[in-house]
Order: structure tokens, then sequence, then C-alpha cells
């Protein structure tokens, strides 16, 4: 397999959009990728996309040849393919970005992910987004995807002693660091009394310990390694990929409050790149919940089990932390645009990486990793960057 | 890139299976493809699955992971991804699992393919089916997919004076065909008289030239080639794959009479495997509408432009003729359930050119090609697949 890496990145602002399409993310995003990387629209060889459920969201499926059109690809009629994992749409098709590339069938090749979710009302979304679920076993008997990450976070809560204040102090920690990021749905801090006292969603999970509905869509260009250096001074290396399921149903896991997933895909992910959680120096994990963050820090081997609530309250993971975790502000605070997500992980950690992250920047950052799940973890992606 | 080759086929029956879920028809056909493989469920390095819209007809995105778990994959934790581009979905699974085996990823991916359409109502099948066409500029207006073709085949019939007989004569060839095909939808035949009475979906197009609605799964085992031979002694290659893109609205493109993303995948396709038209001995087309059979023979260079219409009349593309097209009985009737679609007539090929394809074997059959479209076009994807 060859080295692949980012060669261009693009991000629309997050948020409640109303008065976009979501044609119009996808351009924009895709755009300003390609103009980032250099590149012309006569060098892509094909076009992956992220995308959970414009199905049922916008009626629309069959998208990517429509985004490849859109950004006026049509005159080579390049191959577009449109990949799906609920909430890991935006991670998987970046991972199939690398492999088309990595295989030789294509040098250069854009990835793009994107959802328009603000256009239908909230039982819709519920629905939609409990369709990542197990529809038989779960969300026919009126399991939201929320109420599942409950249960998760009450079972860590028991076996672990995580505390409300933890889960609000990730919280806090995202949306601080989302205030630093222009791309960000939102733009203020909150407090740890603000957070404690919101409405509860499904108890113990109150409306700041959940990720927003979104609109948005990001874009990256990957490139064949040797030829990266033709475009840009600051590839950015794609070092390892691992991805990996679990059971589909919560009720079939051995453990609520680990995420097999996560772990496996992340022991590849460090195999391939011939790293270890120590070695990484920012990091955008899958917060779509606070105790989804707590989980994924703690199966990617940054703390030991347990001890993500601690580490959140200790400052481990701010920006000025040993390990800075969604400096991005995370699903929580950046948004979380379903389809966009993973993608927009990716720009987030090839921004530090590059060191043009402003207020944000990590300091030093040579090597990243973002996760990106979907559902309530039957799917996980985790792909370690670094600057070369 | 490493040589990839078919080593295992599964395929369930076809048809209105209302007793039968979605997950029942991907256990079937995935566990069939695994057994005809002689690989165990450890040697899986990863599993690709092609759906249209599972989203919209059984409430359940993410199917992936749902579909890894119900063939009792969980325990290896194995990537799982969907691929979606509405009827080529399946098509696009198999370049994806079969890219994935090229790069040297893994060494054994399994690709299926699985729709399950008939629990859902005509007006819902109607509205999901034209979500793979242009909601905004096509779907949105009322234009359904059968008025879109229709538009195609009354051109054709300006253009090159193509008729109706001429559409009829490619119903009934598809059904003699599936008639032979224990797998397919509709086990009788039809004859001209009954083809022309039948009454009309969109005008020109009558019941007979339509594809029905359908249930059903399909499953292939891929595996480099140079450790096939453990598994089977006769592996087949796939020598080349194309995939490419159109405008997605129909209006948009120079003409109504060629679909540009067939030609395009098709020349690429060739010319990886290093094979043109008069090489290929059987052949599985996209004929979800007859007039899209007769498109797809002249695109891929069988027949001159304007020519399919006759070619079918006379025979060329039955069963004892010079290029047997839709041997399966093809989407006509074998069916369509749209994930699926792609990978059978994968299985549709292999078993051709394995020698066991029984009443329906095209004699000394050694090179196949599959060509799967995904609404009016905006997707198309060709392989050629060849005895070694």
């Amino acid at each position: 397999m060859r080295d692949v890496a980012v060669i261009g990145i693009g991000l629309t602002k997050f948020g409640e959009l109303w008065d976009r399409s979501f044609r119009e993310l996808g351009i924009e995003a895709g755009l300003e990728a390609i103009e980032d990387s250099g590149i012309a629209g006569k060098d892509i060889g094909a076009l992956y996309i992220g995308n959970m459920s414009a199905g049922r969201l916008i009626a629309q499926e069959h998208i990517a040849p429509m985004v490849s059109e859109q950004v006026g690809l049509t005159l080579g009629n390049i191959p577009a393919t449109r990949v799906e994992a609920a909430s890991a749409s935006g991670g998987l098709a970046f991972r199939q970005g690398f492999i088309d590339v990595a295989s030789g069938l294509h040098d250069i090749v854009v990835v793009g992910g994107a959802e328009k979710m603000s256009d239908v009302g909230p039982e819709v979304i519920t629905e939609t987004l409990a369709s990542g679920a197990d529809q038989e076993w779960e969300a026919f008997f009126g399991a939201t995807i929320p109420s599942l990450f409950a249960m998760m976070a009450r079972r860590h809560m028991v076996e672990f002693g995580t505390t409300v204040e933890q889960l609000a102090a990730v919280a806090v920690k995202n949306h601080k660091h989302g205030s630093l990021n222009p791309k960000a749905q939102f733009q203020g801090e909150i407090n740890m009394d603000v957070a404690l006292k919101a409405p509860f969603v499904a108890e113990p999970l109150r409306m700041f310990d959940c990720a927003p509905v979104s609109d948005g869509a990001a874009a990256v260009v990957l490139c064949a390694l040797e030829r990266a250096k033709d475009y840009t001074n600051q590839p950015i290396k794609i070092s390892g990929t691992g991805q990996a399921t679990d059971t589909f149903a919560l009720h079939d896991r051995k453990s609520l409050t680990t995420m097999a997933a996560t772990k496996a895909a992340a022991a590849r992910a460090f195999k391939m790149a011939g790293k270890k959680p120590g070695d990484i120096d920012v990091i955008e994990v899958h917060d779509s919940y606070t105790i989804a963050e707590i989980m994924a820090i703690e199966d990617l081997g940054i703390v030991d089990k347990g001890k993500g609530g601690p580490a959140v309250e200790e400052g481990l993971t701010a920006l000025e932390g040993e390990f800075p975790v969604n400096t991005s502000g995370g699903l929580k605070a950046r948004g979380h645009p379903h389809g966009a997500t993973g993608v927009a992980q990716v720009v987030e950690i090839v921004a530090q990486l590059k060191g043009i992250a402003d207020k944000r920047q990590v300091k030093d950052a040579k090597v990243g990793l973002t996760h990106n799940i979907g559902g309530t973890g039957g799917t996980a992606v985790v792909h370690i960057l670094e600057a070369v």
C-alpha cells in the first residue's frame, strides 16, 4: 500500500443553516478544499461522500453524483461514491478515500461529508437518528439514541463513580474550545452551573450533555504521499487507519461502559502507524454525548478505564492539558451534522498539525488522532495523522 | 494493485418475500457465499454492503454492522461498510471490496447487497425510487424514474426508429431467461402479445417494460488471487473495474439516448482488463427498463448506437445468440432488489464462467461483464471477470 497524505481542507460553518441547502454546503466545503490543495479539477480521480440519511432528511438518495456535478466534476465523469455508517459516515468515507489512493487506483481523491438536518422537525430527527440503532430490537420499542447513551452513563456511574459534574465538565471544556473556533455552531462559553441546571434529555443526560442538530459540510483532498510535495510544503500523512464493528444492539454487549469497536479500531490504527496512545499530541473524539467522550478517551487508551471523568475534571484533556481533546469544540460545540463530522475531525487535526489552528492551536502538535463512531458504537473508525 | 478473484457466491430467491426480513435475506446470501468459498469466519477481513434505501424502506440506516453481527462476525470486530448509489449500490459495494483487497489491506472480503422493498406501499416505493433521481429538479415536480426512462425511450424512437416491439422483445427474452433460473422472481415466459397489451406505466413503457419491486440479497467472497487457489480450483478473476458519473438530472445531458457514465465506466474497465467488447462471452446489464438494456448494449459497444433494438429482435443477445445478455433473467425477470442487483449480476457471471449455470449455461464462457447503473445513469459501474 502506498503512503497517503491530506493536502487540502475545507469546512463550512456548522449550525442551523436555514438559508442554505445540502448542495450549497457540499459545494462550499468541496471547493474550499480543492482550492486549499492547489489541485485542478482534472487532477481528481474520485470522490467519496459520507452522509447518514439524506434519504430521510431531504428525500435524496444517490447524493455522490449530485455533489460531483455541483462541484463541476461531471466533465471527467469521475467515480463518486457515498458511504454510510450513521454518525460514522464521514470517518468511513475518509477511510475509503485512503484505501483508494493507497491501492494505486487514483493519485488524488476528494473526500466530503455533509448533512442537512434542520429541514425536518424534532420527531423526524429523533426517529432518523434512532435508525442508526437497532430498529427491530431498540428503536421500535421506543429507545432513542440519547436514551441508550443515558444507560451507558448510568452504568459508568455505577461501575466507576463517574459524576454528573464530570459529564458537565466535558461540555464546559468543549464549549470553551468551540468559542475559539469561528466555524463552530456554538460560539459562547457555558459554566458548570448552566450545564447542571439545563433540562433533562434522557436522565442523567441534560441538554448540554448532548450534541446539537446541525447542518454543515467538510471536505479534504487526499494525495499519494510521493506526489504530495507537488502541491504543498505541509502534507499531513495518514499513518494509520482502523475500523471495527461491535454488536448492533446495546443489550448484546458484554459491557455497557466499553466500546469494543473503539478498542479494536484503535488497536488497528496504532499498529499500522507504529504509535501508542502516549505519542498523540491532539485528539478529536466522538463526543455526541459527554459520556461518549469519557468512554472514548478510556477506550483509546489515553487514560485507564474508569479514569475518564477525573481526567476531564483535572484538565488533562483541555486545550492547555497534556492530551488536548476536541480542540474544535467537538460534536458538542462545533456541531454534529452526522455525515460531515468524521471529515470535520480530520480537518481540525490537519489544521493543528499544520499549525494554523489560530486561537486553539496546540503547541508543537506533530501527531493527531480522530475517533468517529456510528450509532451506539456498532461502528468505530480511528485515524492517526502526522506532520511529515 | 494486487489481482483479486471471486471465490464464493450466494443468492437468495428474489421476489415479494412477505415472510422474510431484511436480516434473514442478508444472512442467507452471506452464509451461502461463505460456505461456497470454503473460508472460515475468522478469515474475513472486511464486509461491504450495497443498499439503496433501508433508511426509507425499513427505517434502518447503519445496516453494515447489523449484517456483520447477524452473520456471526462480531467476534472479530471486522470493519463493515455500507455503500449507496441508488440502484448501483451493489455494483459499487463490489468495487469497494475489490479496491480493499487490491490495496493489500485485507486478503479476504465479503461483499453483500440487499434490499427489502415489499414492506411499504406503492407510493412510498415510487417516492423512494425517485429519491435516486434529482429531488429538487425532477422528483419534486412529479418526475418518477419510469417517466424519466419513458422520455429516453421516446427520444430513442425518434432518433433511431426503435419500436415498441423491440422494447417488448427485451422483456420476452429476459422472461425466457428467467424461466430457466430457479432464483428468479418470475418463473413464467411471456409472449409479445402479452407484453404489448399490458397496461402503461409511463407511455411508451408498459408493465413488462419495467423491472418489478423485489426483495432479495446476494453475496460474494473476494480473495487476493495469489491466495485464491487455497480455497477453490476455479477462482474468477476481476480483470477490470470502471465507475463513472454523469449529470444527475436528465435535462442537463447532451443526449437522452446515450449514458455517458456507462461509456466512461466501460472504457475504464476494458482498459484495465485489456479487453474489447468483442471479447465478452456473457453479459449482465442494467435492464431496469427495456429501453435501458437497449441503451446499455449500445453504450457498452456490443452493438453500434441505434442498433440495440434490431439486435434484440434478431436474437443477438439471446441465450443462444452471439452476445447473450441477462442470462439470469436480468432485473426484468430475476427481479430488482436495488442494493442486491449489482452483486447478483456478479453471482450470475461467476456461475456462467464456472460452468454451473445449468439450463441457462452459455457454452465455453470465459469472459463476462456486469453493468449496473444508479438512478437515470448518474452513476454507472462496469466489471469484467474472467476464468483463470
